[in-house]
């Protein structure tokens, strides 16, 4: 096999000059020796693209530009990187490049699981290259493995943290017992949380890394709007204790899942929202902002995935070795691993996605009660793992032979007070646990439900 | 850009046929669909090499052959997996095939480790790919996010627990406090490991793995004859409780680090030995026979990759996630990156790397003994960061006012009982550590070394 020979170097077109931007900048001049070296050829900046030049004295003058579009078709230009984010002007300015043939790096989560297939049709109609591992997990190389070295096994299921604030937000309440509302204060007063959280509290972020997981893991395409999605808003004080009691810790978990139905036709579950997973799960370990993500897969098991999962220099660190991989299938005349989207799997709806729940009910203290509680997980074929309850109720309620091994001591609470039942289910169809805490909600016997939070990890 | 089109099957040659050969075949047979799908044209095996065909009924039995040289060089072989192990006859076996321009596949880390270089040259001379994600940490992508993913990061330091034997040991030893006999004897009942286990316990096979992890990390030649090793059959049931009231735990770590000396010229230390690290560090949590590399870069910080290190199932996965990169190399046209060996650094003696040891020392309980025992470090130029003692001598040897800070309760032992020191030092060069050990040993005031063991990763 002959090997062509390229001596220009391979020029590159930054757009947008934020946190990431200037990180990126400054290690392509910094690291300019060893660029080259990996590359084969120079690496040289053509030109950096902002809306405002007099904002950026850090960048020579003489390649400062308000023009995209003229620096995205200019001469010399190979690789476009963009860090910019948001969808547009992203999505135009990076279908442009790729219908010019450039390669594309990119960070923007948001365009990918948004406009995915729309890029990948544009990258496959002029051969150009399109990476992304900066998109999810910073500088945790994971889209690579997933599309790389998993190419020859079978992924059943990707578990991850991806979202870093919410995960200071979930373990700072852990550690502090503090309700959601103070924490999130204080998090954003240490600069840990954007001005408006919403799209990380609310999910949104997750649910754009989870829909590009999820493409990458089953060769399917997955977009934001395929994510069943529940933020962490909702988590209370009272669901970090009961979580403590079980041996388990809350957080916001990304979940992408190969499913069959009952017809064994496989399917994909992609959903995130705060899940209580066991203490000793590797994932339960990763504090503060770090990322991490866990990966099962038919013959390489259980994998793990470690690191920070945002910030300027892990961002651009991701964005420079993507940047390495473009250019050198360009010195070699080749180009990267395409969109796999040929299993074209199903998406399952969160109503049948089987699911496990845990929920702490303030009953009435008196005869009964746990009978008419059972008979509504009954009545909606949901089966249930664990009962524990303190107050007198359940002892009360059942022959003293034929309570459930797993029930506590009963710790008989003072004359009048209720009782508290803390149930664990087995996976049953996510739709028959909702209508089931509904129907709780509803019962007399049921004074409040303290908690209400899925259950994951249990099974390695 | 035009996107060179191939119709003809990827054709695929197996040396070997074991436990990890076995699982290979399983695999192209089981998941031959889904592929051809990812290589964009079907993946075919054109034949067998084992030594024993009588031996082989799950092979079909007109794929078998004795002739691997016939094999490597028969028409439409693409891709020569090779599954046989050691260094002899594969290291031929792989230079004809690399010669011949196959593509190959290699899980053989012994042979990297030694033969690297020359197979390198030869992968080079003809353009044919050399991929050997298998080669460690088993099904962990690792290799590629070193040689890819961070290509545009400077890693400072590599980390990795890359034998699941030794570390099943040390874990054992750690939840039962027996001794390293006692616990190989078990660990070898129950099958995980090998009847002759020099390889694993003695830690050749860790170094195999650092030399190929050295040079990706620093682009730079190592082979296991540049690593300084030790293994862990000194480790004692003294050490590892001496640990444990460190707050620590024992690891055999493979330890790849960049390190400037006094005039900042840049080096590479490799190194494995058994170390005492933070309960609180990633690695820390590394149980039974799970490997995990722990990577860190200027911009990424730090990473950690985590999964099954060995075991026929995970190795064929990332035996299968090479082949399909090389296959859609060939069907593209190109290949994939080169060896890397442009840093060229010099490989830094154990002696001159800098390092902290912890001591405990069962010393006669009589005033003086510390600062006989101060002394030693003193002439050696060792810092020491910490001293505690049971017993008397340590109080007794020093005025009230002047004890250092770290110094723990004074437990007067019965009378005539020794004292127990136990010292971390500073970093400082390995060798005036070992001096610093030699020369204490033969002081008259110590009665004995009990535990002597690095300590690392203090520092996150």
């Amino acid at each position: 096999m002959s090997r062509p020979v390229r001596v220009a170097p391979i020029g590159v077109a930054l757009l947008g000059c934020g946190t990431v931007g200037r990180e990126v900048l400054r290690l392509l001049t910094e690291q300019s020796g060893e660029l080259a070296a990996r590359v084969g050829v120079a690496v040289r900046l053509v030109g950096v693209a902002v809306r405002r030049p007099q904002r950026h004295p850090e960048v020579p003058a003489e390649l400062l530009t308000t023009d995209t579009v003229e620096l995205i078709n200019r001469d010399g230009v190979d690789v476009v990187i963009e860090v910019i984010g948001g969808v547009e002007p992203a999505r135009s300015l990076l279908l442009a490049a790729l219908r010019a043939g450039r390669g594309v790096v990119t960070a923007n989560k948001a365009l990918l699981a948004e406009c995915g297939p729309e890029l990948y049709a544009a990258a496959d109609a002029t051969g150009a290259d399109l990476y992304f591992e900066a998109a999810v997990a910073g500088a945790i190389p994971l889209l690579r493995p997933l599309r790389e070295s998993l190419a020859g096994d079978r992924i059943t299921r990707v578990t991850g943290i991806v979202n870093g604030t919410t995960n200071f937000i979930l373990s700072a309440m852990d550690s502090s017992g503090a309700g959601y509302g103070e924490t999130l204060a204080e998090v954003s007063r240490l600069g840990y949380a954007e001005a408006d959280p919403t799209a990380d509290v609310e999910g949104y972020d997750a649910a754009a890394k989870a829909a590009i997981l999820a493409s990458l893991a089953f060769h399917t395409r997955v977009t934001s709007a395929d994510v069943y999605r529940e933020g962490i808003a909702e988590v209370s004080a009272a669901d970090i204790l009961a979580a403590r009691e079980l041996g388990r810790t809350v957080k916001l978990l990304a979940i992408c899942e190969r499913v069959a139905d009952s017809a064994g036709t496989e399917g994909v579950s992609a959903r995130v929202y705060p899940a209580m997973i066991p203490r000793s799960h590797p994932l339960a370990t990763v504090g503060e902002a770090y990322n991490a993500v866990f990966v099962e897969a038919d013959a390489a098991g259980a994998l793990m995935f470690y690191g920070q999962g945002a910030g300027g220099p892990p961002t651009a660190s991701a964005v420079l070795g993507d940047l390495v991989a473009v250019a050198r299938n360009r010195v070699a005349g080749g180009y990267g691993p395409r969109e796999s989207a040929y299993a074209d799997l199903p998406i399952r709806p969160m109503g049948d996605t089987l699911t496990s729940y845990h929920l702490s009910l303030e009953v009435l203290d008196r005869p009964g009660v746990l009978a008419q509680v059972a008979q509504v997980f009954a009545e909606h074929e949901v089966s249930i793992m664990v009962v524990r309850q303190t107050g007198r109720a359940l002892d009360q309620a059942l022959p003293s032979n034929a309570g459930p091994s797993n029930a506590g001591p009963s710790n008989a609470g003072p004359a009048g007070a209720g009782a508290n039942l803390v149930i664990v289910t087995h996976l049953a169809p996510d739709a028959a646990l909702r209508s089931t805490v509904d129907k709780l909600a509803g019962l007399d016997v049921v004074r409040d439900v303290v908690s209400v939070m899925r259950v994951e990890g249990e099974v390695k």
